[in-house]
């Protein structure tokens, strides 16, 4: 039992690995923490001992002290020490500018193994690529690498600076609930089973949208929450099952207070994590323009490229492709590439190799094929330049500002989908062409989304946010109109009015990545019970899934709206990540697995027979 | 649709209505709250238009706007409103002292009708006493009440507070999973079924232990959290089946590094909340002094009452219940209750009525009698006093320091019963009497508690906090001993020696409630083992549950040791709240329902099926 009673008493640090400097020297000191590398030098171990704070070398001389020299040499990587010994001067020429600790080192008079440690499954050396399975099963070694150390500590400061900056604009952090009801709308909930309540289930949240408006209902004026959210979904590579949120609401705003206040936090976390600043207002663009001119409703604007509808310049040539298509209602439109160098022969215009390569990756975007018009002097250059008048190509160069060197990319699709596919194919050309400038952040507000999609499965429109963001009050008209024309045909139509009323949503966008959404909420139990209707949710439906929401309304529900950041998200485009599992503690796999503890796992019988449940 | 487009445009608040003072005379402002009382004046309307930040007097005279007051007419309490008008002076006589807006009030000359409402089913006013069932069920009417608006900020106030406190110190708080894995030790897990892997469960932590253990291993030094746990149990009073904790876990350090770290974590909360200081160090008294003084693991030493063990003094009288008691083991203790003065007779000594009274609060709580010693002068007064020779009684004296007018009070009861009677028994005559200083603070460490309890029923032993904690260095060897004694006798006794090991586990307790505890932590894989083979884990158990941490440990686990407060019952404490459903916004009844929300609820039949489960 000797080395289970191992005891610190004694041995406690004075100082962390991260401290020490040169006006410590001649100090008597006790260090503690992990042993990081060894290396025998001469007949004399050198230790670099490391802590969360930083690493401190540590010599073992026989000369000095055989004993310890002795147990010194039993040590081995990641085992746990406590070392007393007095800090002195790095010979000359072994002094390590990289460490804050570089210019001293620790003489070992004493050593105790507090722990010792096997061969890790992999090197804590933050440069050594291992398996995300084995650094998942393994996770507390990972945690112990540089880059996870400091994501996790970048998240912390982040966490706490939203905190800070919260508090000082007088919002209140309140705990919602994750025991609640389901409401299955929008994903799928995970469900808890009641014990004492036979058959009945409690819900985790996807997020506390009730509460929080709920809680403007009750007056709290400002609330917000660092909070984590549930959705049992097949997981995409940029999703876990649970998430975190920074989850806002307000009372008494309008559209303009949440840019304001969200504008402020950004500017706060850019400046306390990249000490950088960012220029306010943001900029803001309509869903219609973020769609119609970058293809995205989360537009990249670290580049331009933007997407020009040449239909009507287009209509009425012999290229039979554009016409036949003109002519069933799809649209002609495109891409001016900016006068790009081949790499290879240096030119400023593309070589046929490329324009190859760009054609192959328009067609992985989802077009049908491309066609391209090299801009020379005064004059087009392209294999369907024939097809078309003089004027039609002079037309194409102007609303394209094409200049000498430049490459036009026209494709043509149906209206709904030829925005996505240049949108995505403006993004790869982007990456392809190195367009995107890495120091540049870009954030915009996109706009005035549409509040409700059609579904051409389900033959009727769902919220595009939720169903309980508000239209604008110019368009809540329609939604009447549409109830109406509903009522009178029986069903519902992608061209029903309801597909045309824009909401009082908002996306926050950073370098082509959703950062954040939200909207002003409907605070009118009669609204609320409309937009209901409109997503095909029974009256009877709503009050038994809402109707706690629609009760509190009549009770005098003040206008409010808010706004939700997705937290991982944030904390991965900060540390520069490139996976939201690397901002996370403890992630699960893209199977919702967690490989260290092993969950979800099987449960005993009699866990299943008190919730009177039963595994089929 | 007129009342569903209303919009705020326009009408937004230029000030909140706890923010106008005389020096806003003559200012045109807006307002937006709910009227929280309407008075109609000689032809005059006033209204106090609340919000979470005060409340503002709103004039509407027909002398100054006819249309205006005509609309105010329609107002009732909790509509939500904008009011367009210019701040005055009230008339003198009409200042209200107690309001920060009483000066001033505001002459209507606008006003909109954001959202009208129902009565209320009980009113705002937080004077007004309501059943806690209609409360919950209205959780969003409750929560418009000054006394929990005013909780709620102060539960904000708090986690703000130990989060700049937790930071200041070089704690990072980093967030754990709720879905881990179940692992049935000590309460009920909450299970989650898991939709992708058949028959498979998660499990909602009922406390991150296993993970703060791994962040340590991990080398993050000082981890902290305020976090959601979760535990199925029959609720008692004070409990939810969903509650935050304060999690807090170091590295390196002993019992004194918790302590001082705990000590000004609660510092700057009195000094927040309640603008006072405390004295540190705390208090430290043993599991042993606790129980034997106060007959209580977390006694409340806001008065002193202590239990004597006067068994040794009476043995060998005539009097009979002690004699016999004595003889078979039993032990005489009991408590002088100094100087009380009898209410009606205003007399310093007892009546018969009183004593009876006294005796009956003895009974109920688990004597069988109470025997009583009057102290006058030189003598005692007892129908007892006559089975004692003078020796015992002036020893009995003595050992309570008694003096004229006191009353001493003994039972007999089996060691193992009678501290905890006498400790209630204490609890109740400082309450009776009044003895309890309410403006008092005590605060105190009890350390050293048993590292396992004995079950009766299941004849094994249990952690009496979890199976994590480590014994006391110099009481590790007793482990060994009763190992070595189980595998002889192959079955465990309540006298076996580990029953004598001594934890380094501590309480923090104020005012007798205990408001956070913790453990220095097993830091060693073999000595965990041998925890869990005391507690009848077998090996194969302890690695399906506990496998991961087990195996962590093999890869350096630094000496570390945590602790956790109850946030919910701190925050009731500091605001002086019955219950800590008042400081929760959305608490669950005794039966884990919410009343508000009516979860848990039925689910789709097809939820379950994706979750291959069937209600049995």
């Amino acid at each position: 039992m000797s080395q289970t009673t191992v005891s610190l008493r004694g041995k406690k640090r004075t100082h962390t690995c991260g401290e020490l400097r040169v006006k410590n020297i001649n100090e008597k000191v006790t260090l503690n923490g992990w042993v990081d590398r060894r290396r025998d030098l001469g007949g004399v171990i050198f230790i670099d001992l490391r802590d969360r704070y930083g690493k401190t070398q540590v010599v073992f001389a026989p000369q000095h002290n055989e004993p310890v020299y002795q147990i010194a040499k039993q040590l081995r990587s990641e085992d746990v020490i406590a070392v007393v010994g007095k800090v002195g001067n790095r010979p000359t020429g072994t002094i390590n500018q990289n460490l804050l600790t570089g210019e001293i080192e620790v003489l070992a008079d004493d050593l105790l193994i507090l722990n010792e440690a096997e061969t890790p499954p992999f090197p804590i050396d933050s440069e050594i690529d291992t398996s995300e399975e084995l650094r998942l099963k393994y996770r507390y070694i990972d945690l112990r690498r540089e880059p996870m150390q400091r994501n996790l500590q970048i998240r912390h400061k982040m966490a706490q600076a939203v905190r800070r900056y919260m508090d000082g604009l007088n919002f209140m952090e309140i705990e919602t609930p994750f025991l609640m009801k389901s409401t299955p709308e929008g994903a799928r909930d995970y469900l808890v089973p009641s014990r004492i309540h036979h058959g009945k289930f409690y819900a985790l949240p996807q997020s506390p949208q009730t509460y929080k408006q709920i809680l403007m209902v009750s007056g709290f004026d400002r609330y917000f929450q660092i909070v984590k959210c549930f959705r049992d979904e097949d997981l995409r590579a940029d999703r876990q099952p649970e998430f975190t949120q920074i989850d806002i609401e307000m009372s008494f705003i309008l559209e303009e207070d949440i840019y304001q206040m969200a504008e402020g936090l950004m500017k706060t976390l850019f400046k306390e994590v990249k000490g950088i600043g960012i220029e306010t207002p943001l900029r803001r663009m309509s869903y219609d323009e973020a769609m119609t001119k970058y293809g995205s409703d989360k537009p990249d604007l670290r580049f331009e490229l933007p997407v020009e509808n040449v239909t009507e310049i287009m209509r009425g040539s012999e290229f039979k492709i554009f016409e036949s298509n003109i002519r069933s209602g799809n649209l002609v439109c495109g891409i001016n590439l900016k006068h790009q160098v081949d790499d290879s022969t240096r030119r400023a215009e593309l070589s046929r190799k490329q324009i190859d390569e760009v054609t192959e990756i328009a067609k992985s975007c989802g077009a049908a094929g491309l066609v391209h018009f090299k801009v020379i002097a005064d004059s087009i250059d392209s294999p369907t330049a024939k097809y078309f008048i003089p004027e039609q190509l002079k037309n194409l160069r102007e609303k394209f500002t094409a200049e000498t060197g430049d490459l036009i990319l026209l494709i043509t699709q149906p209206r709904e989908k030829i925005f996505q596919t240049l949108g995505q194919f403006r993004l790869e050309l982007g990456k392809k062409f190195n367009l995107i400038d890495q120091n540049k952040n870009s954030l915009l507000w996109v706009t005035e989304f549409p509040l409700l999609e059609w579904s051409e499965d389900e033959k009727r429109f769902a919220a595009m946010h939720h169903p309980f963001t508000s239209p604008k009050d110019e368009d809540a008209v329609k939604l009447e109109e549409g109830l109406k024309e509903f009522k009178e045909k029986k069903e519902w139509s992608s061209d029903n009015p309801v597909g045309k009323v824009r909401a009082r949503a908002y996306d926050l966008v950073w370098n082509g990545n959703e950062i954040a959404g939200g909207s002003i909420r409907i605070f009118h139990p009669e609204l609320q019970q409309k937009m209901f209707s409109c997503l095909g949710i029974s009256e009877e439906d709503a009050r038994r899934k809402f109707g706690f929401l629609l009760e509190a309304f009549k009770f005098g529900a003040p206008p409010h709206g808010g706004i939700a950041f997705g937290f991982d998200r944030l904390v991965m485009l900060f540390t520069g990540s490139k996976s939201i599992r690397d901002v996370i503690a403890f992630p699960k796999t893209s199977s919702a697995m967690s490989l260290m503890d092993e969950a979800p796992s099987e449960v005993g019988q009699d866990q299943l027979n008190e919730l009177h449940l039963k595994v089929i």
